[in-house]
């Protein structure tokens, strides 16, 4: 693929789940946490051993040392260059599993942030942001999205898809009512199902090994979007779109046509649906596309986006630098090319407002004190 | 469709979830148990509101009175002959959300099994029965599989598919030692998700409504499938076959693609695995078709079919008596007619042994006490 193109050639890749490493966030937060954090960490844990052969790809680390993906003009040359990506969405430690403590969470959300928009944004105008927040404490989450929402980079709102309550429920509309404001998809990553305060993983308990936890991620997904969609989320909040990052696709026609099978005899119960639930879902949830699923018969996954309507629904993500990471140049070679364009560029464009192919200069990075090298990571 | 057939006529419709009601049980206890019975009942509870209509169907009462699904004789006119099902597999209270003390859930697991072979399987040969158990306890469980799986008409085990565990791990082998002596297969049904000792019925908590709830019910059983397979429960028992009664089956490609893509990175953390899982899963999982998803487009269901091997994995269900129950007249009518027989009969007879086509006599149950309205009902 061209390494370089003319400015006024269409938008036409976007990656939307790049994980950007933060490392230490000393500098961005107050003294009181820094003896915290340097001593006891995040404190968020996990239920599972983790990955054997470590999350992040060793060949991504930068030639300067340091965590891959910690260094924004490596990540530009290393993954946006090479797959000619216009503008890649910085998830950073998404999920961000920390420990119960609400407000070290919210120093980490906030410092986190704070270090995206410092260090990595200016660097390129590829880069866009996503804010992270602590969604267990919603007021001090709205306020975070009203604090950082404002920089015209942050494009989206991101929380762990593990929660102690469904998130359709009301605590949680502070925060799209934050978002909506100021016209942010809210996003949920995977990484926190079973740490820091999640419930555990699956409905039936614990998974024993790492494999078995990152099979049966998409079960939050299912159960949030079950549960925004029947408390009438996408109804009080219109304008509201909610996106899956790496939580899989294959499984939404099943969600979808269970719900409005159910809907038809139990809809009185929920008198605020104005539409089938299938109908909130195709124009307020938006997927991304890694891990895509790899069926033996390539038609099977194609069956499966057309019944999720993937020229609206399904964005291309490539999770770089992690292990599982999909690769631009060679997922999803076979489809039509419009829903190929719509999967690679167009729905993200319009959902990020990222319509304009970007410049491609690159301005140094503000130099930083070196990052450790295992802080902060994700792990799925 | 035809009241009565030939005997020489093959097996053409095995309805393989239909939930007797064995009400009460008092006559089938120790007398120690009677009075936490009758005052306390069985105390598993439940995390919803309830189906807001009731979840059994009104016009299947008995003329005599007593719960829907209380009278053998009843049932058999007002189901089997109406549909000219073959044969029925009873599934009782399947889930069975009984309260934690586990020697009264063993005691109300036994008295239900005792109920259904000296009530209901002596009646007529084309009702066959599942063997419950409390499957927290599993020596107790695999007791009480050899106690009555010896029963002829006993023709697998059955239980909840919420658990505090996933079903594959080492504690449940028990279960599945016993039942593979007896060539039985372990089938799993929803109910007691959120109930008694079960976790919340989504791993982000607890849904608000019964509709939210019962859309979701199908998590357990990716769940389930998944621990299964990852702990290789199906290389330790080698003929061991599983059940999924009513959590549907659109879900199951999106499961295969992603386990056997994970299967592929990860496979050095399950050595004992020498198959892909997907492969574990269509030899050993069977799943039962109510509620039958239905999409708008019906390519797409039969595309599901298809990307399941339908054939040999999905035998039909109508979940008489309760509120969804699916019609064996109505459903899945428009199929090719080799996948339908399979999908009607051939599988379900092969897995349960009922292949020669039944007489029709009806032997007057036993006279037994009125059964009280509410007793020992399901929920789903």
């Amino acid at each position: 693929m061209a390494m370089e193109a003319a400015t006024d050639a269409p938008v036409s890749l976007i990656d939307t789940d790049v994980h950007h490493v933060v490392g230490d966030l000393t500098e961005f937060m107050p003294r009181v946490w820094h003896e915290k954090l340097h001593r006891g960490g995040l404190g968020g844990g996990a239920c599972h051993d983790g990955n054997p052969r470590g999350v992040p790809r060793r060949d991504a680390t930068p030639p300067g040392g340091g965590a891959p993906a910690s260094d924004p003009e490596f990540l530009i040359t290393d993954h946006l260059d090479r797959y000619d990506i216009d503008y890649a969405i910085l998830t950073g430690s998404a999920g961000l599993a920390v420990g119960p403590d609400p407000d070290f969470r919210n120093a980490i959300a906030a410092a986190s942030n704070d270090c995206t928009i410092e260090r990595w944004l200016p660097v390129t105008a590829r880069l866009k942001g996503s804010i992270v927040i602590n969604s267990d404490d919603p007021p001090a989450a709205a306020a975070e999205i009203r604090r950082v929402g404002v920089h015209p980079d942050m494009v989206q709102v991101v929380m762990g898809s593990a929660s102690r309550a469904p998130y359709g429920q009301r605590q949680y509309h502070p925060i799209y009512e934050a978002a909506e404001e100021l016209g942010l998809p809210v996003a949920i990553h995977p990484g926190t199902e079973g740490a820091g305060q999640a419930w555990p993983p699956t409905p039936v308990g614990y998974p024993n090994r790492y494999m078995e936890w990152h099979n049966i991620l998409p079960l939050t997904f299912m159960a949030q979007i079950n549960s925004l969609v029947c408390e009438g989320v996408f109804e009080r909040f219109p304008s509201l779109m909610f996106v899956g990052l790496e939580g899989g696709l294959g499984w939404l026609p099943h969600l979808m046509w269970r719900m409005d099978k159910n809907f038809k005899a139990l809809r009185d119960t929920t008198p605020w649906l104005r539409r089938l639930p299938s109908e909130y879902i195709l124009d307020h949830v938006r997927l991304s596309t890694q891990p895509i699923e790899e069926p033996a018969d390539h038609r099977h996954l194609e069956q499966i986006l057309e019944m999720i309507d993937a020229k609206r629904t399904t964005m291309f993500s490539s999770d770089y630098p992690h292990w599982d990471n999909d690769n631009a140049a060679l997922v999803l070679r076979r489809l039509d090319p419009h829903l190929r364009q719509r999967i690679f560029s167009g729905t993200a464009a319009e959902l990020y407002g990222c319509t304009v192919r970007p410049e491609r200069t690159v301005r140094p990075a503000a130099p930083r004190p070196p990052a450790p090298t295992a802080a902060l990571e994700s792990v799925e």
